[in-house]
């Protein structure tokens, strides 16, 4: 028969530390502590495979569970002494959820289950406590009200403020015993108005319940949400923990608190966490009441303090990781709620992950997978200028929660972040009170986050330590008036769409835009760290960087070339666009070659300076690529344009023609003639799926004189540095490839220029020609592609895009949907579709290299700086990824971690 | 050593009649007459491979080919008793090309070369007719000059034109020996001037330039664009032909003709051709004279007619094909020139093939492969309505040299006609007085050809015969003024623009258009074939329809079912569009709901329409498939309306308003706001990329209400047909999948729906629910699709669109270039690729097929009515192919001859 539930207490436990898929991983937890003899109060789990059968007998668990959690409640009574529903002695617990993964505040919690009308006066009579008893009472019937019987929290809390409001009192702790019977009788009303039944005085019934609704938890908005930024498999269900309730609110000995074995923000080995007296868990994690630091325990009660350490720092060394533990202190006794490991900044990963090793708890080639290589990418984010800020004076300081800095407009709510952001109005920094789970979409959006409440564990806190963003939480001098948009700081007043800055690793709050620094590469942790990683990666790793200045930080990341530099950038600068304009709008090939003379030289100083800063490392360079009317005005505007000016007459007609030279200058169109002559090589140019249009080599095909050009600057660049003694590896890369003769014409224009250039330079550079894999046919038609192609780089943006059928441009409507029902595990630009797109890499890099078995293959799509996704191409066998600068040391990080994961016998990055 | 040259005469040639790969058509033909002892001039083949050698050594011949050249003119010599260069009995030939497909006039001839200022007067002594030889003379100079000099045509017809003007003579035949040297003496200082030499004296040099003339040939445009029009693979390459000339235009005893061997337009068995005396081949070819019958011949030269029709049956049985044949009488003596099998009408394909099984020269399964697939489809070209024809006169009556009824705006020039088609002005019918080779673009976008010169053997007649497009030729009644762009006839004038109706069939000419009826299914002799043809079709053919009369075309022509039935077809109707309309701008599920009520009966009754025709037959119902903004106004309409509006002030704003009531009252909008709303959400529905965008499954997704409300008027149409006792066999077909999930999703609305309306009407009707396979992906995971889906239909035409990254849109500017550069063999939305999105096809039925054994695969795009194609999804082992009605007996056929040539162990369809 299938065991369901799992008992723990006296000292063992049914379960085991290992179990987090059967148990979650807060019951793997718990189990583990109770068979380490730790004070744990005695409970059971019940695995997450009812959940799963929950879900599959459509919302009904097994009747074996019934049975099973009858055998386990027993023994709990035993351990605790304790009866459910016995009104002498009553057995409270609490029902939590717990999957195996951490999913932090997203599902749901009961507290105080067991009570009633009776039994209340029981917990009265024990405790010596009425006022105690009064208030756990009332706060069941409100956690079971909203969370099991989903009765909008409000409607209590509109009762529980009036009963302040009649009272005239401020704090929640004013209101006496008689006053929270008052409070009872007004919830029960709302429970029986709202759920048509009376609230459940039986024990067991109110057990069931809350046991069912954790399990419906499982699939509500905010964790079907955390589950899909996380990539966790909606399919794993949540386990549910009773456990016999300990209370931290029994009086001044009694109390509360949260920690870390090392400080989660910066990794240094520090005791760190936070308590509160007279308090329960959940007065901590939501941030009310600002709690006060750990070390304060120490003076409150020393030896609960002591004994704490001591079993904080033997669950590290068993778990030989940093934890993240919860604890309650009911009248001077400890008992240890939670333990798990910590979450961390990456900084913080970086020193737990190397002092560990240090300290022999680690070997260095696990301490790489204690970091997350997108966590390195963190390492990276700017910081302000500490030049700037010594002339600054903060307008408040608030909790340093998650390092970094970030400079955004000022929006107070979620849905506003979301908003602003799909306007593209810039960058949001979300202001709050506090955060709380609904508010999550709107962090993921924004820069930054500041909250006026909370601790380093506050909601605010974990989240955004979680997302690597920055933040600073719990800043009490300033005033957040969500309802007035208004935030009050430093004695000024910021509405919405103001800019502030907030630094996240000091808790400083400025007025405006303060100017930000990038991170610095050479950073000796992170120096030490990349250098035990090295070693394991087999994988290369490039950038994709189109100016020099790129070129340069790609390099002082490690990169060992560039993977991709996209000659189109160039044309955008001052003193290029309108010779590329005027090369678009020519009338015939002549007039073109006269553009492009003027663009060559321009052309071929750009690629100079990346040869230079490249040196001796192989630099790949993409032809032209996008159509031609991104050069030029949007049809729309010109349409526009052209009618006002067309409709206006008198006075108006003059300012309307002035208007239009203006904002055509770079045109020289001085009337309605000249615009319409514009309008009309654009509406030539219009297509209706550009993405599927005139780019590519087939720009380089109708119009061979561009790839000429630009060929020439190439050779011609790499002759000028070559001469100044620096090694040039030029790598000609042919976009937009579907055919095999595609390639050739281009590749023919390639080497013919090259031997023109060198030929009149009197020098040998060698060099290679290859080809981008972007289309589906391509791929499927490499093996004859590569027997003229040198080298391969997938090109997964345009890859994905064709082989999904999903434009880029356009997924945002649909993403969120097929998110949310499942149909994608993630967005297939963030992370590479391995059944799909990675299907077709596989073919072209096993064809290809059939064909050519020297062939080079990359990648240089957004995926090649994404962990996941270079495990994959390390387990296809490519020979580099090229990713942008800032993504080299997480894609170095992540190949080292699969080359490692490799000669383990495991795998790293690999997803469903 | 590899043989280059092959000589034929005295009675043997070294080929023969089986070796068109290495002497091309006309070179296999010359060997194998001359082996059956047929009265052939001699002379030799130069080889096709030799022609690639040429372009494989950068325009350059094998010294070995100039040897055997020699060796093979020595025996040429010794056969012809003529020596070249001889000024006494000079050797004149003639130097063809000849493919191994015949290319009618595509590439380029030299007549009377061995011809010079020597010569001539021996050939003017042996002929005792120096006007002869000087004319010949003086048309070697003219062919030589433009065709390997590469002088304009139009620099020698002014010296010919302007010594006719001298001599006020309106015929050629009108100048006289002594005008004839001094054309020849103009002529030559016509080539001193333009090429800088004069025009060679020596006799092999004159071959030697001519031979490799006519190899550049084969890359000149129009040979180019015939291949690509006829699908001919450019890697060929064309055989040389040296032959000895023969003269028919030695006086009143000589002559020349070209004939066939049974009337190619209609198919009748009757001897069929024309001749001119004293006249060369070219004169009857192009057009210039209007030749006669060629039963008169039998007057003329009573024993040569015998003698030819005894030739050309031998020929016709030798080959078991209709033949299409050249001679030359010389001075009463007959020679054969050439023989080949004759291009011909569909209808005269059919008749041809259907009287050789009678006659017992062909197997059924050979006459199978007599009809080309597209002809059938020719047969079902309109002709105009006899019962309008009787009130008509026409205009004039031409030679009946294509079948078909045309109608459209004349046009002059091919230039014209290719301009006016893009244009999209409707069809244009190409009048000229005689067509060339130049003109080939235009003949193929005009609905029909007019000439008012030339035979049933003109340019205009083979080529449109080949194109199975309407042509009347040689209308000597009618005069095309294209300088004017003025055609007389009937009295009546016609410029640019006006419409005529010219019958293909009879020669007709009418003013106006003449109203067309649909051709017969039912033919008899089209049934016999088709019966003929159906034993050996393995593959089901059925037919794309979206409203009932086309289910029941489809029916007539033998469509087992409907394999593509559009949904969004049936929303553009009156009384429809408005509520599909308010569907889109509906604001919430709601509002949308209420809309796709009043749709749901609208649909139900289009769906039982179809039902009823297909009685017993499946119908494929697709889910909507195109993004929504297909149904509302342009996006820059609206923004120009809108712009417009705002600026009018005073009486203009009240006439605007009126304009744009007007305009949008199916929005019932009155003002600016109104328009601005819509416009709004128009912007919110805007795509960069509509073809990668929201539509197909994705819509059904984000608005599974629309896909229950299809689903419901499906099986509610259902029930109604099948109550009233018919049989219906729905199946619903989900767009645009691209995972397996999407699928299931939609499938469980259909299965869903299907039950509550089946459980309602206590009816069971078995159904399908399958996919269209159009995106890579699907392809890719084709087998986890089967394990939900019941069938898979190919929509290759998005899978081409996707795999190739052409947006069928905006392919135009591309294809052109693509195909004149050989990057595509052909349009990859006319015929599969087989060899990129064919791959696709065959690994998605193998991995679907490996997922469930009887999954029922199709095609529903294009390349399901295109023949080669066909033979594509034959070899893949489809289960049928669906195509528009007018294709389905096509699509049988291809179908059939696919399943013949498998059973003979050959196959049908293969592209490069």
């Amino acid at each position: 028969m299938a065991k369901y539930v799992y008992f723990f207490g006296e000292g063992k436990a049914e379960g085991n530390g290992g179990m987090k898929d059967v148990l979650g991983g807060k019951g793997a937890g718990l189990a583990e502590m109770t068979n380490a003899a730790l004070p744990v109060p005695p409970g059971f789990t019940i695995s997450t495979e009812t959940c799963r059968e929950y879900y599959r007998a459509g919302n009904r668990v097994p009747a074996e569970v019934e049975t099973q959690m009858q055998q386990a409640l027993k023994q709990l009574q035993r351990a605790s002494g304790q009866q459910l529903g016995d009104a002498a002695n009553p057995l409270l617990v609490s029902v939590r959820s717990g999957a195996k993964f951490s999913m932090p505040g997203m599902m749901d919690t009961i507290l105080n289950l067991g009570l009633n009308d009776k039994t209340v006066e029981g917990l009265a009579r024990r405790t010596q406590n009425p006022r105690f008893a009064y208030d756990s009472y009332r706060r069941l019937i409100q956690m079971f009200g909203s969370v099991v019987l989903e009765i909008p929290k409000s409607e209590f809390e509109k009762v529980f403020d009036g009963k302040k409001h009649q009272r005239k009192v401020r704090l929640d702790t004013d209101l006496t015993a008689a006053d929270l019977q008052q409070v009872i009788a007004g919830y029960k009303k709302v429970v029986k108005q709202h759920s048509k039944h009376d609230f459940p005085q039986d024990a067991l019934e109110q057990l069931t319940m809350a046991r069912d609704a954790v399990f419906r938890s499982w699939f509500n908005d905010r964790a079907h949400h955390y589950r899909r930024m996380n990539n966790i498999s909606d399919d794993l269900g949540t386990a549910v923990n009773v456990q016999a309730m300990v209370f931290g609110n029994l009086g001044d000995t009694s109390g509360t608190g949260v920690g870390f074995t090392r400080n989660p923000a910066t990794g240094d080995k520090v005791f760190y966490g936070e308590f509160l007296m007279n308090a329960q868990g959940e007065d901590v994690v939501a941030g009310i009441r600002t709690p006060l630091p750990i070390a304060e325990l120490h003076k409150v009660m020393p030896e609960v303090f002591v004994q704490l350490r001591d079993i904080t720092t033997r669950l590290e060394q068993h778990y030989r990781d940093m934890q993240d533990f919860e604890f309650t202190i009911q009248e001077g006794r400890l008992y240890m709620l939670q333990t798990r490991n910590g979450k961390r900044t990456g900084r913080a990963a970086l020193r737990v992950a190397t002092d560990m090793v240090h300290e022999g708890l680690i070997k260095k080639e696990e301490a790489l997978f204690r970091v997350d290589a997108n966590q390195v990418y963190e390492l990276l984010f700017p910081r302000f200028d500490p030049k700037k800020l010594n002339a600054l004076e903060p307008l408040a300081t608030g909790l340093p929660a998650s390092p970094g800095a970030a400079v955004g407009q000022v929006v107070f709510t979620a849905e506003q972040a979301v908003a602003w952001t799909h306007a593209n109005k810039g960058p949001v920094l979300l202001v709050r009170a506090e955060t709380t789970p609904e508010d999550i979409r709107g962090m993921e959006v924004a820069a930054g986050i500041l909250t006026s409440r909370g601790g380093m564990t506050s909601h605010a806190a974990v989240v955004t330590r979680g997302m690597g963003k920055c933040c600073v939480a719990g800043a009490s001098a300033i005033t957040v008036d969500e309802h007035a948009k208004m935030l009050r700081a430093g004695g000024q007043r910021f509405g919405e769409g103001d800019w502030i800055s907030i630094d996240g690793s000091t808790g400083a709050i400025y007025a405006g835009q303060v100017p930000t620094i990038p991170a610095d590469p050479n950073d000796p942790l992170l120096k030490s760290f990349m250098a035990w990683a090295e070693p394991y990666r087999k994988l290369g790793v490039r950038a994709n960087a189109d100016v020099p200045r790129d070129a340069r930080a790609a390099r002082s990341f490690g990169a060992e070339g560039i993977g991709l530099c996209r000659t189109e950038h160039m044309f955008f600068g001052e003193g290029k666009i309108e010779h590329m304009r005027a090369m678009i709008l020519a009338e015939g090939e002549k007039q073109r070659r006269a553009a492009l003379k003027k663009l060559l030289p321009l052309q071929r100083k750009d690629f100079a300076g990346i040869f230079d800063a490249m040196d001796g490392f192989p630099v790949t360079i993409r032809t032209l690529d996008p159509p031609l009317h991104e050069f030029l005005p949007p049809r729309e505007e010109l349409m526009l344009d052209l009618e006002r000016l067309r409709a206006a007459s008198g006075p108006a007609k003059r300012k309307a023609t002035t208007a239009i030279r203006a904002k055509y200058a770079d045109y020289a169109i001085t009337d309605a003639a000249g615009l319409e002559k514009l309008l009309g090589r654009v509406q030539e140019l219009h297509e209706v799926n550009p993405m599927l249009g005139l780019r590519g080599c087939r720009l380089g095909i109708l119009y061979p004189e561009i790839t000429e050009m630009q060929v020439r600057a190439i050779f011609e660049a790499a002759v000028q540095v070559a001469k100044k003694g620096k090694t040039v590896k030029p790598e000609i890369m042919i976009p937009l490839v579907a055919t095999p003769k595609e390639f050739a014409l281009q590749a023919a224009i390639v080497h013919q220029v090259a031997a023109e250039v060198l030929g009149e330079a009197k020098l040998k550079i060698s060099y290679m020609v290859g080809t981008m894999i972007e289309l589906p046919r391509a791929a499927l038609v490499a093996g004859e592609i590569a027997k003229e192609a040198q080298f391969f780089s997938f090109g997964t943006n345009d890859l994905t895009q064709t082989t999904f059928g999903f434009s880029r441009d356009d997924i945002g409507k649909i993403l969120p949907v097929y998110l949310a029902q499942g149909v994608l595990k993630q967005d297939p630009f963030a992370s590479i579709d391995q059944t799909g797109v990675g299907q077709l890499v596989q073919m072209a890099t096993a064809s290809g290299r059939a064909s050519r078995a020297d062939l080079k293959v990359g990648i240089c799509g957004e995926h090649g700086g994404d962990p996941a996704s270079v495990g994959f191409f390390h387990r296809t066998g490519l020979n580099y990824v090229s990713c942008s600068p800032y993504r080299v040391l997480t894609a170095r990080l992540a190949a080292a971690q699969a080359g490692a994961a490799e000669a383990s016998g495991g795998e790293a990055g690999r997803t469903a």
